[in-house]
């Protein structure tokens, strides 16, 4: 049995570029960049007025002049206008460009305006105050932005900033999530007493949303001639199959058979981790991966934030995430010589130390407590004893 | 001038309650709950199977048996099968419910199987073992959930599984984002030297996307009357108006003005901080509230994540989140006594520590700086000196 470290470093292996595509800037959020980006002119593109107030020679304020005869007064989008005289300012706006003849702004707090005239009433001006200088942010033809950014509100805005109507992206890939298991019923129907509602594959659908991803949702009984023909027709159509369910070592497991008769290449199965230990995962000729993930909801959810999203975002190229490292904040004992996921829920105290604290649940079939929960704390195989204090890597999983 | 304590307080005391609304379970992800929802039946509803094998008396291994007839195969789902006797067993798979004649699991590992016979291979049966106990998660008739819970995977999850196929929520409100000032000009222009492209409408659009709101786009020139017909429109149909520039003292600034004509009570204008100074709150006699803030794009940012973030949980009912601190990782220095927002990028070190670099950037009106960073860290006005190592509560925008 391979540990999660080789599992993940398989899966990451088998990660895919799906190619690009073109779309709309304010569609883009949480899509990844493939292209960089420049400036098209210098940002700020002009010297910027920052205050509202007039705009001067800080030469004339040195040499001891007070008062200022308003040539003109200039908004953010005019063209700028220029003074002919040391004793002449032009009154201007925030946003403004800085006209030639004059290098310094004075806000409306530090004068009084009379009769067209601004007296300075406060002193300590300094040269090139209040102005953003052209071209100090970014220069014309500077790189901005970087293939494998994540699109944020700032990327989108800096994009717009320089006219990038359209932005290409990562292409996304097409994932169908497959239940299977006679006890499962339709979260609309009332189960018998043996049965249970099938609610995984709408948790996986959520988290895949969380990803920009639309995930379609099959169910296959337990019929080995359907489950085949499902199978089958999914991998033609879809680049990921996400299961749930049907992996282990039971009577009326027939995935494991199935995806082998369709040459679904088994690249592992199973993984030294509780939960999630059944994990099953294969590659086919076509380029199509499946990730077979037990059908317990926690073991599903852990693999899916475990290995299902870093293969995501390394087939997006996107820039990888820094890991997060969180403080035991109480003693936990497991004794199998499994990677153990802990459950817990995260804060921060005053000294800026990130605590995580068990609330373990009843294993892998505890649903219920993963709704209370933040993360899973990563406690190495090699370990029974976790001390309060001890730091372990950390996987956030409402973040 | 207010602080920044005051303006968060008066703003959070302004919070609106826009009632519920039904939505189907798997398009509620990101809303918050409206809702107290109970287990419709134990969870797990019966003693259910955790491990594929076969099912036993414990006291008949207690009691030296050895070989176990196989009586029948039992799949999840099924109607359990009762044993006759203590040398039978029922072959039984995960997730099936447990037959009341027996009352231990014994996984395929540890038997072998021949001739319709399992035969025990290893020792260290445990009684009870590899079985998820019903009601142990859950009680039927037990809260599950809560109101003020944000719905995420895990809650969607949780909710499907006790059949809740449609969700109670809290209805959110409705944002028009407005932009001012006749130096802004379409991002898919060319704009003149001293213009520049409406670039924060659409960052803010994408945050408020972030939060599950669609929020609605104008512009409005800097014309007195136009901007006081549009404000009046936009106080019938919006509940709430986010504007980004024209609130300053400038000649051209008519926003205030025609705010108060159209009986928009004004809570505050500006708070001691920086970016952010001049940002104006009030609230319309219909409830409409009207968030102004400076039309420097990194004021726009922070002021948004800042109070409109908080003021929009508070409106939901979200149950509010744990502060953040993080540890500054350089020294800083801020001298005007505003509270001073950071901008930094943070990393978690192996010690669990959340580490802050400041990335101060050139100001308010530069956004090209905010797409590198992650969070902005909250320097108190009354310090000047902000030393490495030392701890402040930390705004992440990025999560």
């Amino acid at each position: 049995m391979i540990t999660v470290q080789q599992a993940e470093k398989l899966i990451l292996e088998n990660s895919c570029d799906y190619g690009n595509e073109i779309v709309l800037f304010d569609q883009a959020l949480g899509r990844v960049l493939a292209e960089q980006i420049k400036a098209d002119r210098d940002l700020p593109p002009f010297n910027r007025v920052t205050m509202d107030g007039i705009a001067v020679k800080y030469e004339a304020v040195a040499n001891g002049i007070k008062n200022f005869k308003i040539k003109a007064t200039q908004a953010a989008g005019d063209v700028p206008v220029e003074v002919d005289a040391d004793d002449e300012c032009i009154e201007i706006m925030t946003g403004a460009a800085l006209p030639y003849s004059v290098d310094t702004v004075i806000r409306y707090e530090d004068i009084e305006i009379q009769n067209g005239t601004a007296t300075l009433i406060n002193n300590g001006i300094s040269k090139g105050q209040n102005l953003h200088l052209k071209g100090s942010d970014k220069q014309q033809g500077e790189v901005i932005l970087n293939p494998g950014q994540l699109i944020t509100p700032q990327v989108i805005s800096l994009g717009a900033s320089v006219g990038e109507t359209e932005l290409r992206v990562k292409r996304i890939p097409r994932v169908v999530i497959l239940s299977s298991g006679d006890e499962l019923v339709e979260v609309s129907d009332v189960p018998s007493p043996y049965q249970i509602r099938r609610s995984n594959s709408y948790m996986l659908q959520a988290i895949l949303s969380q990803h920009g991803i639309t995930g379609a949702i099959r169910h296959i009984p337990d019929d080995e001639a359907i489950i085949k023909q499902q199978l089958g027709l999914c991998l033609q159509h879809y680049d990921v199959m996400l299961l749930s369910g049907g992996i282990s070592m039971g009577k009326f497991d027939y995935i494991p058979q199935a995806l082998k008769d369709l040459r679904v290449e088994q690249v592992f199965h199973k993984v030294q981790q509780r939960p999630g230990k059944p994990f099953w995962f294969g590659k086919h000729e076509n380029g199509a991966v499946v990730f077979a993930f037990p059908g317990n909801p926690v073991a599903s959810f852990m693999c899916t934030h475990r290995y299902f999203v870093p293969w995501l975002n390394a087939s997006l190229g996107l820039q990888p995430r820094q890991p997060m490292y969180a403080i035991l904040a109480h003693d936990f004992k497991f004794e199998p010589a499994l990677e153990y996921y802990l459950q817990v829920k995260l804060h921060y105290n005053k000294e800026g130390q990130l605590m995580a604290m068990p609330l373990a649940g009843n294993g892998s079939g505890d649903f219920a407590n993963l709704a209370e929960t933040d993360a899973f704390l990563e406690l190495p195989l090699d370990k029974t004893e976790f001390k309060k204090g001890e730091v372990y890597k950390t996987w956030p999983f409402n973040a």
